[in-house]
């Protein structure tokens, strides 16, 4: 898989010439990430870089060797043996944000497979395994050989990425993670890109969260991002488009792992939230046209059943029990309404924080996450409400947790007097 | 004395500060320090703060503080019980600049005792105590109260800054040199400012070379480091003065260690290259000055003989012996002019490495110099000369390294038909 590179530099040099404004050469880029890789430039070295690539940026060229050299760090997947066509889909993170779980099954039952290889949760942002993993017996890791018969069989794969999958992103990003050098456009759409490229999906759909409770808060940093790495996935040969969709408060009703897991699954059976089923129609949509697949439609897929099929046998091929009870937390409080109004709106951050005090998320990588915590809401923006009615109700098994998942909440909530409208879901296409 | 800092903070927030165009607070800056010094930052997040600061710069209360840290990141001289006042002198660094070697006996012999902490040279420009080791038997370590012994009875010091000065800034340097984040003027300014005001000289004349020779190659950023350097003495209470003097010719006729001796000696005997006398003399005047010292003017001290007299002192009194016969190099090489004309320039860089790579300099801090290799100096800018003329003389222990050694100087003369002005060796004067 990786490629020797043919010339070797100084690192001093490198970080000298993106200091000063100048371009890298492929040769250096190419020495670089493989050097890193293999721990031949020290952790300094590469962090005075990051931060000089944080003001100065990437060029195109530049760009797309930097995740090429990524993804020949390490292994890179084959699905070409499969009998169907392959489409994956990233979300850059947001509150509330399980569409991953209705829609991989959902895009397999329309006869596209679907090889997704997810992480866990840091911060306010919930991880999919960490969701999944709810589900009793349901195990996270599976061989390139499992996922390969399981893609073939069911269509539909959510697992770890492998640590053979551009090592090199993973030593970048820890380092990038204590070095303030996280915020950096080129480096977020390379690290993303690198994974999923190397990932071997033949189409994917980017769902760009803008808003208080994602990583990008404005929609021109939020395109800027989604323009980068589609085109790095055109770069790579790779059929890509994104969509920018709000994030200024959560999607659907749920913020927690097994509150998560219940609802994907009302949406499998035909309910649900609204905004939880129009994305994963929206983005199924997106990744069979990228595909190239003509198929049925997926509200109507959604809506047979065949879907909740698929999520069944996906589950059940990786040891987790479909029918089991979700875990719930051994106790909950609710936060009702100081006044009447309708609801203007629910701010993302605050649920996100909220439901990560609640014991749903990470503040470290070491961290074990409860699989019953998290914020279940009963209004969003639009919703009336009256004095004294519930407004979330507030999930954990350490009661020690509510006083500042509630400080959390203090201001997340805005009333008005008159009508309310709803802000669109999907907010830009690119690609 | 380090005092302890009263709060904590987290690394990845203070380089976010930075990152953004923030302002560190006192309390953050001190922790920093403090805590690097300690070896509780990570080198990749002080490199990645380093390199924000190279981007954002300190504000003058942010470098005065940091500077501040810096110094009580370890101890602070004390020469108040002398019985007289004391002045130092620093040069930012440049080929054939061995003023400091006269500059010290004639200063004390003038009256105001010089405790002169040098260091070793890396690269291109010359290290004071390079030079000074040339001398059989002489040795740049004395413990603090061996220097104090010293300045009282001769008045003349020069010799290695102990570990205990400074140590912020040995850590912070060692990684800038590695990380690309040596050129950053607050960081320059902060690192040469910390160990002259911990070093406790009462006064500071500061010789900032601007031109090809030096690390500042322009008259503006030369002047930014020189009114950033004399700030910072102010803010610390210490008299600072800088002169900007020309580096783009080198000084004198000698670029290497025991060459370099010879012509300093030459001066304190009388004689000696013009530029040389001259620049000791204007640095001395501005010692004496700054010393608040009223006395005999230095040009008639250095041609009465007693500075040489506080030489000899000085010499012996670190186990030199001032007679003694100085290293001379095994193998030497002539170049001759290849036409007639005037010298129009002598290329102050070329010579600085020319010298290097004859074996006077060091490529890594771990090298041993040559005493007496170096690049001796036959014509200068303005003077005449015929078509097979020497223009230098080249020395070396290590014949194979005449071959880089002359190709470096390939292009360091140009020559002009006419008469050429000598250009002024003051550039300005800040303070």
């Amino acid at each position: 898989m990786s490629s020797e590179p043919t010339r070797t530099f100084q690192a001093v040099e490198v970080i000298r010439t993106k200091r000063d404004g100048g371009e890298l050469s492929d040769d250096q880029i190419d020495w670089l990430i493989a050097a890193y890789t293999a721990g031949q430039i020290a952790e300094e070295q590469m962090s005075a870089l990051a931060m000089a690539i944080f003001f100065r940026g990437l060029s195109r060229a530049e760009l797309s060797r930097w995740t090429r050299a990524m993804i020949n760090s390490g292994e890179r997947l084959d699905f070409s043996s499969l009998s169907r066509p392959t489409a994956d889909k990233h979300s850059t993170g947001g509150v509330g944000d399980k569409i991953t779980l209705p829609l991989v099954p959902l895009v397999a039952a329309c006869g596209v497979a679907v090889p997704q290889l997810s992480g866990r949760g840091l911060g306010h942002t919930g991880g999919t395994l960490d969701k999944l993993e709810s589900i009793p017996g349901w195990r996270a890791s599976l061989s390139n050989e499992q996922m390969l018969a399981q893609l073939e069989s069911i269509g539909a794969v959510i697992c770890a990425a492998g640590s053979g999958l551009a090592p090199a992103d993973r030593l970048l990003y820890a380092m990038r993670d204590v070095t303030a050098t996280v915020e950096s456009i080129p480096l977020i759409a390379s690290s993303i890109m690198s994974k999923k490229i190397a990932e071997g999906t033949g189409a994917l759909v980017l769902d760009v969260k803008v808003g208080s409770g994602a990583f990008m808060k404005s929609v021109a940093s939020a395109q800027e991002l989604a323009s980068t790495m589609v085109e790095l996935g055109r770069d790579a040969g790779l059929r890509t488009i994104a969509l920018l969709t709000d994030m200024s408060t959560p999607l659907g009703l749920t913020a927690g792992n097994a509150l998560e897991v219940r609802e994907s699954v009302e949406v499998l059976a035909g309910g649900g939230p609204t905004d939880v089923v129009e994305l994963t129609v929206v983005l199924a949509r997106e990744m069979l046209a990228a595909a190239g697949h003509e198929g049925p439609d997926p509200a109507e897929v959604l809506a047979s059943g065949q879907a909740m099929d698929v999520w069944r046998a996906m589950i059940t091929a990786q040891g987790g029990d479909p029918d089991a009870v979700l875990p719930t937390a051994r106790e909950t409080e609710v936060i009702t309404a100081d006044q009447d109004g309708t609801v203007a709106s629910l701010d993302a951050l605050a649920v996100g924080v909220s439901a990560w005090r609640l014991g749903a998320g990470r503040g470290r990588k070491e961290d074990v996450v409860q699989a019953g915590a998290g914020v279940q809401l009963h209004v969003k923006p639009g919703d009336q409400v009256r004095v004294g009615q519930p407004l979330a109700t507030l999930h954990t098994d350490t009661s020690e947790r509510f006083v500042p998942a509630v400080e959390a909440l203090r201001d997340a909530w805005t009333f008005a007097d008159g009508p309310v409208a709803r802000r669109p879901l999907v907010i830009d296409r690119i690609g």
